[in-house]
C-alpha cells in the first residue's frame, strides 16, 4: 500500500471545521462523504456542535474515541497548524486542508508552519487552497461544491490530476456533460506537501487508473515531476496540459500561482522526451484519455476513413491530414476487395463512403477489410445516425465488434441527432470505442494515440 | 421581390410523389410541412391515392385546380423531367428536386434533360440530389428527414447554404442541440442550376438573414462565386468553410462531388479577398456566424480577459495569443481604478481574476472599466458558474447589460453546469451575447470577428 492511499481508501476521516450552515464548506464537504457512500467512518469535528446531519459531532479531534487515518481540514488559514497537530495526535497519516489564505495571498508564513507540522509528525498534506480528492470507486469526495452545483461524473478509467481547483471542477463538469467517467481527481492547489510528482508515481501504481491526465501551470521540482512521468510512461500514459504556453499566458501563470513556472518550449520537450502526451487544448485534455483508455497505441501516420456522410468524410480527412496523418488510397488488390463488397454506386476508396443507403453491417465488414489489410495503422469512422439503415442497438453492437476484432486503433466522430442515440453513444464509448462530436476533436485524439505510440516505440 | 423568393414564400406548393408510406421521402416532406404549419396551400401529388394525411390528394399536377408556385420532386431520376414540365405548365416559378441518381453515378443525361425543361420554361431548379429548403419563420421545410430523427433548430439569425446533404443535416443537429437558430438553411445538391453564387446574393438581400455561412466542396462558376461573396461582404458577412483544403481531402472532394475542386490555396485567397471570412473547422462554421450576428467588427487585435477562474484564464490567453491576439496588460491608469473597485487579494491586471468571490456586478463593473479605457478591441469574459455569488438570473441580467454598453465585442466562454444553468446561457446568448464551451472556441469566434473588421476596414 502506497503512502498516499491514505487520501484515497482511509478507513476513517476526521472532518474538522464542519458546520450546520448549508452554505459552509466544513457542511459540503461532511455532505458529499455521507452522500458517495464512503465506507468507513466519518467523525464531524466542531465545538459547537453535537450533531450535524445525523453524525456525533466532536468539540475536538482528541475527543475523537477512535485513531483516524485522514483529516479534511476547513478551517481559517491560521487556525489549520493547530488542527493538523491535533489530528496527526491522533493517528492521521494524510491531511487535506482546503482552505485559502496561504501564500497564494501573501501568508506564506502559515505555510512554514503547517509544513514544519507536518514533517514533525510525517503527515503528508494536500493542499491548503485546493479541492482535495474525488473517487467515485472508493467513494470519497472532499471537494466542497454541492452535487446540484457540480454534478459528479461517474467511475471510469482515466485520473487527473490539477494545480487549478476551478479549471478542475470544470472539467468534471465537461466529462459528467459527456457522460464520462473518471478514476481519481485531484485538486492539489499550493503542493505544500504533495505534488504533481507524487501524484503522478502514485497513479501510476494504481491499478483503477489506465490513464493520467495533469494539468500543470508551473512544476515545485522539475527534475522530479520529469522523472516521475518517465516512470509513470512506462506503465501507462500520461497526458500534459502545460497552462501559460504563451508569453502572455506565462505571465497569468506568474500573476495566478505566484511561482515562476520557467520556459515553456523547454518544459513541454521535456514532457515529450520523458515520454509524455502533450495536449493544447481543454477537449483535448479530455479526448485523449478517453483514446487511451481504450485504444492500443498508434504505430505509424496511415489511416482509413469510414463515413456514411460525404461532406463529413471530407472534412476528416482534412482535419487527419492537418495533423500529419496520411489518408493514403487503398492497394488494388484493397479497391477490388471492397467494390466487391458494397454496392456499385458507392464511392469506394479512403474515404470510402457508404452512402445514406448505410447498413451497420456495411461499417463492419468494410472496416475489417481495411484492418486485415495491414495496408492502415488506425480506422476512422463517420457513423452518422438519422438513415434509415443504421438502427442504434445495432450500430452499436456491430461497431464494438469492429473495434473488438481490430488490432489496430479505432476512433469515431458522429453527432447524437437525439437523446435515445446519445445514449447509445456513450454507452459505445464505455465499451471500447472512443466517440467524439466532431472530425477536427477524433483527429486530435487519435493524435494522443499516436504520440504515445512514438513514446512506447522509443522505450522499447 | 427576388426571383428565389418562390422558395421560401411560396403561395402554393405541390409534393409531387407524395406518399402514403411513412417511410418514403414523399411523405415526410408532405408531413413536415403539414407540421411546420406552411401558411399556404399544399398540394400532393400522386395517382395511387385519394387523399395523404389528411389533405386531397391530385393524380396528376394538370388535376390541381389552381396554380402552383413551387414544386418540390420526389420522383425516381427519370421521372423528373415530365413532372417538371407538368408543373411549370401549372404555373410554377421554382421546383425543388429531391431525388437521387443523376450525376453523381454517372445519369448526366437526365440532368441535361431536366436543365432544358427548366430553362425553356424560366424555371428555377433546387437541387437535384438535395434536401432543399428550411425556413423556420417562413415555415417551410422540404428536408425528407422526421423531426423524431433531425429535430429542427429554432428561426435565428444565421443562414447556411451546403452543398453536402448530409452534412446539412448533422449542421442543423449541432445548431439545435447548442440551443441557437437558423433563419434559412438550403442543401442544393448537384446545383443544375440555382448556384451558390444565386444563393449568396439572395441572402444579401433577405433581411432575416444577418450572417451568411456556406459550405463549399468545389463551385460552379469561380467568378461569379467571388463576385457574390464581393457583393454580400459590404451588406453582412459571408462565412466560408471549403471542404478538402489538404491533398487527400481534395481527392476526396473529386469522388464525391465529381468535380475538379481547384487550387484549395487560391480558392481560400480568393474568398479572403473578396471580404469573405474562412474557418475551417465543423464548430468554427457555427460558432463564427453567432459571434458576427449580434457583436461589431474587431478593428485591433488586443484582448482583455476577465475571468472568474485562474486556470481557465490562463487558457484562455494562451488559445487568445495561438490565433494572434494579443493579450496586452492595461495602463498604469486602468490598473490603479481596478484595483480601487476591488477588493485587494484579487489579481487585477490581465486577465483580472475575479475569484470564487466574484459577483456579477463585478464583471458588469470590471468589464465598463476595461471597455471604456480605450485600450482594448475586445472583451473576452470567462464567468464560470458554481460559486456563490454568480446568481443565474443576475448574471445574466448584468452581463447582457455589459455587451448593450460596449462598443467593442464581447465575447464569452463558460461550461454549463447545471441544465438550468444551460438555458440561462442559450437565453443570453439569443439576446446578444455569444457563449462558448471552451477557450479555444471563443477565441476562434472572436478570430471571425477581427477578419470581418479587416473586411470591413480594407472595403471603407
Amino acid at each position: 500500500m502506497g503512502e498516499l492511499d491514505v487520501f484515497f481508501k482511509p478507513r476513517s476521516v476526521a472532518v474538522i471545521g464542519a458546520s450546520r450552515n448549508p452554505e459552509r464548506v466544513g457542511h459540503v464537504i461532511l455532505k458529499r462523504l455521507i452522500e458517495i457512500g464512503f465506507p468507513g467512518r466519518i467523525y464531524p469535528v466542531n465545538p459547537k456542535a453535537d450533531e450535524i446531519l445525523g453524525l456525533k459531532c466532536y468539540p475536538r479531534v482528541s475527543d475523537i474515541p477512535d485513531d483516524i487515518d485522514l483529516a479534511v481540514i476547513a478551517l481559517r488559514a491560521d487556525l489549520t497548524p493547530s488542527a493538523l497537530e491535533e489530528a496527526a495526535e491522533k493517528g492521521a497519516k494524510g491531511a487535506i486542508v482546503v482552505s485559502g489564505g496561504f501564500s497564494e495571498i501573501g501568508n506564506e508564513y502559515l505555510e512554514r508552519e503547517l509544513l514544519e507540522v507536518a514533517k514533525k509528525h510525517g503527515v503528508r498534506v494536500i493542499g491548503p487552497n485546493c479541492l482535495g480528492v474525488f473517487d467515485p470507486k472508493d467513494r470519497i469526495d472532499t471537494l466542497f461544491l454541492p452535487e446540484e452545483v457540480i454534478p459528479r461524473p461517474r467511475p471510469g478509467e482515466v485520473s487527473i490530476i490539477t494545480q487549478s481547483g476551478s479549471l478542475g471542477s470544470t472539467l468534471l463538469t465537461m466529462i459528467r456533460k459527456e457522460g464520462r467517467g473518471i478514476s481519481k481527481f485531484v485538486s492539489y492547489g499550493n503542493r505544500l506537501d504533495v505534488d504533481e510528482g507524487d501524484l503522478i508515481l502514485y497513479l501510476a501504481e494504481d491499478d483503477d487508473t489506465k490513464v493520467i491526465a495533469a494539468y500543470i501551470e508551473g512544476v515545485a521540482d522539475g527534475r522530479k515531476f520529469m522523472d516521475s512521468i518517465r516512470k509513470a510512461s512506462k506503465r501507462k500514459p500520461v497526458v500534459v496540459l502545460k497552462g501559460g504556453r504563451t508569453s502572455s499566458g506565462d505571465r497569468a501563470v506568474r500573476s495566478h500561482t505566484g511561482s515562476l513556472a520557467g520556459r515553456s518550449d523547454i518544459f513541454q520537450a521535456a514532457v515529450l522526451q520523458s515520454g509524455g502526451i502533450l495536449v493544447s487544448t481543454l477537449n483535448e485534455f479530455v479526448d485523449v484519455p478517453v483514446a487511451l483508455a481504450t485504444q492500443p497505441p498508434m504505430f505509424g501516420d496511415r489511416v482509413a476513413v469510414l463515413t456514411n456522410g460525404g461532406g463529413f468524410g471530407i472534412l476528416a480527412v482534412d482535419a487527419l491530414e492537418m495533423r500529419g496523418f496520411r489518408v493514403t488510397p487503398p492497394s488494388e488488390q484493397l479497391m477490388r476487395k471492397l467494390r466487391e463488397m458494397l454496392p456499385p454506386y458507392y464511392p469506394v476508396g479512403n474515404p470510402t463512403d457508404l452512402t445514406g443507403d448505410s447498413t451497420p453491417e456495411q461499417f463492419l465488414e468494410t472496416g475489417l477489410a481495411f484492418v486485415e489489410s495491414g495496408e492502415y495503422d488506425a480506422l476512422f469512422l463517420i457513423p452518422l445516425f438519422g438513415v434509415p439503415g443504421m438502427v442504434p442497438d445495432k450500430t452499436e453492437r456491430l461497431l464494438l465488434e469492429l473495434v473488438e476484432r481490430s488490432n489496430i486503433p479505432v476512433v469515431a466522430t458522429t453527432v447524437p441527432t437525439t437523446s435515445e442515440v446519445e445514449e447509445v453513444l456513450h454507452r459505445m464509448e464505455k465499451r471500447g470505442l472512443p466517440i467524439y462530436p466532431t472530425p477536427e476533436r477524433a483527429a486530435a485524439a487519435l493524435y494522443g494515440l499516436r504520440q504515445y505510440g512514438r513514446s512506447v516505440a522509443r522505450s522499447r
